[in-house]
């Protein structure tokens, strides 16, 4: 999916909201746990549920490898649904893969032709040759990780200091790289001051900003911190969606929760004049 | 599989040697292009051809997965047999992982447990708690990326510059972390005086070298650089045992050349008195 389809659908849809489907077995209704596939199950009922409001899924790999080829075979059930009932939403392997080139190429392939995703998260330790591989596929985005929202973020991505941080370097380097039209950006979202001067560094792209809920971020903070002319942001919630009830009324639990993200996105929206 | 036992493993077969299975379909023999799974056909062979001149396999992950399902239940049939026929050879998974902690305890699952694998790679961009869930696998090794050996390396691995670099950072914080003494490091053999300083750094850890052969790394440089009292290294070749030869005879090749750089091995070994 190229960049301006996304643009179209946040405009259609007054909402900038990316589903993150982090599925634990130990967290869904149990009733679930009892059908063939629960992994597929609960995540389609979630997809369902929340279409309406969101313009971006991001299933979370590792969630689905726990299970091995089983879990991937779900995985690849989950993705072909969506892309089959919703081709107009956007698909994001969160993946945060990294390798040397010849690898990455194999990376690649498996998250954007084989699965067929839109997107994939991707980590930028070993440098350019490692996400370059990616980029190759230009009707696909690759989202690199900035600055993130985890604890021990601080560890290594703000080496050396905080004037001359890591997180900063690969910002910059990476918009030299071929086709970097095509980056979009993970930003953590519980640091909104960090967001304002990213989003100073690169006006034009699309940041992706995890943590909304569970991990306390504020919706308002991120928006007025973040938004472009275009948007620019897609705001992940997972476990406030998923869980947002465990009985058997989950799925209309988890719309209710979408809805209220996608009509508070709707308001920042309207007030810069993007609808 | 414990460090003592790869130590031992690696003084009754006088080697270090770590056989890379980056198994790339378009350049096996043809003849195994017709069987059921090629991709498990070729890896058993070469483990069987090599096994009595390697201590470790190390799978390259992206070679699988990028066949989706197919290739995740040909990478479990290949681990499971190696872990039945040769369980004192030490198995590297090298998936390079790394997301915040619910996250990275799901991709360690998915190593350890739901495979089998004795150690995975790791990468470090998201700091302490994206690598503490694989340390509590305290039967398991972690293998941490340090410095790299590919051309882009230096884009962020040197950053702010070659006096502090991050790679060393990295290697001296997570020694501080819970159970570092099961972390081992991913170092480029392309580096030899890096190699020297690092061991220097980390006197008693094992160090993972790729890129002997086609990355033209030097196993000389490597061994008077990197060896220690425990040896502490892994030296790794993929591409020139894999294809050594590519007609009916490459499992042949493929032992003849894991046995010269054996030969060699043993040689440096007994250099440092340690066979």
């Amino acid at each position: 999916m190229k960049r301006s389809a996304l643009i179209d659908q946040i405009k259609q849809k007054s909402s900038f909201l990316c589903v993150g489907l982090d599925i634990d077995l130990e967290k869904i209704p149990t009733h679930l746990l009892k059908v063939e596939d629960p992994l597929f199950s609960f995540s389609k009922a979630i997809v369902d549920a929340t279409a309406p409001f969101a313009v971006a899924f991001k299933p979370n790999i590792a969630f689905f490898e726990a299970y091995g080829s089983k879990g991937w075979i779900s995985l690849e059930k989950l993705i072909s649904y969506i892309n089959t009932i919703y081709p107009e939403i956007f698909t994001i392997a969160d993946a945060k893969r990294g390798d040397i080139g010849n690898t990455a190429a194999r990376y690649a392939k498996a998250f954007f032709e084989t699965l067929g995703f839109d997107a994939v998260t991707v980590a930028p330790y070993m440098g350019r040759d490692a996400v370059e591989p990616f980029l190759e596929f230009t009707e696909k985005q690759t989202v690199l990780l900035g600055l993130t929202s985890n604890p021990s973020a601080a560890d290594f991505q703000y080496h050396p200091n905080t004037e001359i941080p890591l997180y900063k370097k690969v910002l910059k380097a990476s918009q030299q790289w071929k086709n970097s039209s095509q980056l979009m950006y993970v930003v953590g979202a519980t640091k909104s001051d960090a967001l304002k001067e990213i989003r100073r560094l690169l006006p034009d792209s699309f940041l992706l900003v995890p943590g909304l809920g569970a991990q306390g971020g504020s919706l308002q903070e991120v928006a007025e911190a973040g938004l472009n002319e275009d948007c620019g942001l897609l705001v992940n919630s997972s476990r406030s969606i998923l869980y947002a009830s465990q009985d058997e009324h989950f799925a209309q639990a988890a719309a209710e929760q979408a809805q209220s993200y996608q009509k508070e996105m709707q308001h920042y929206l309207s007030k810069i004049n993007l609808l």
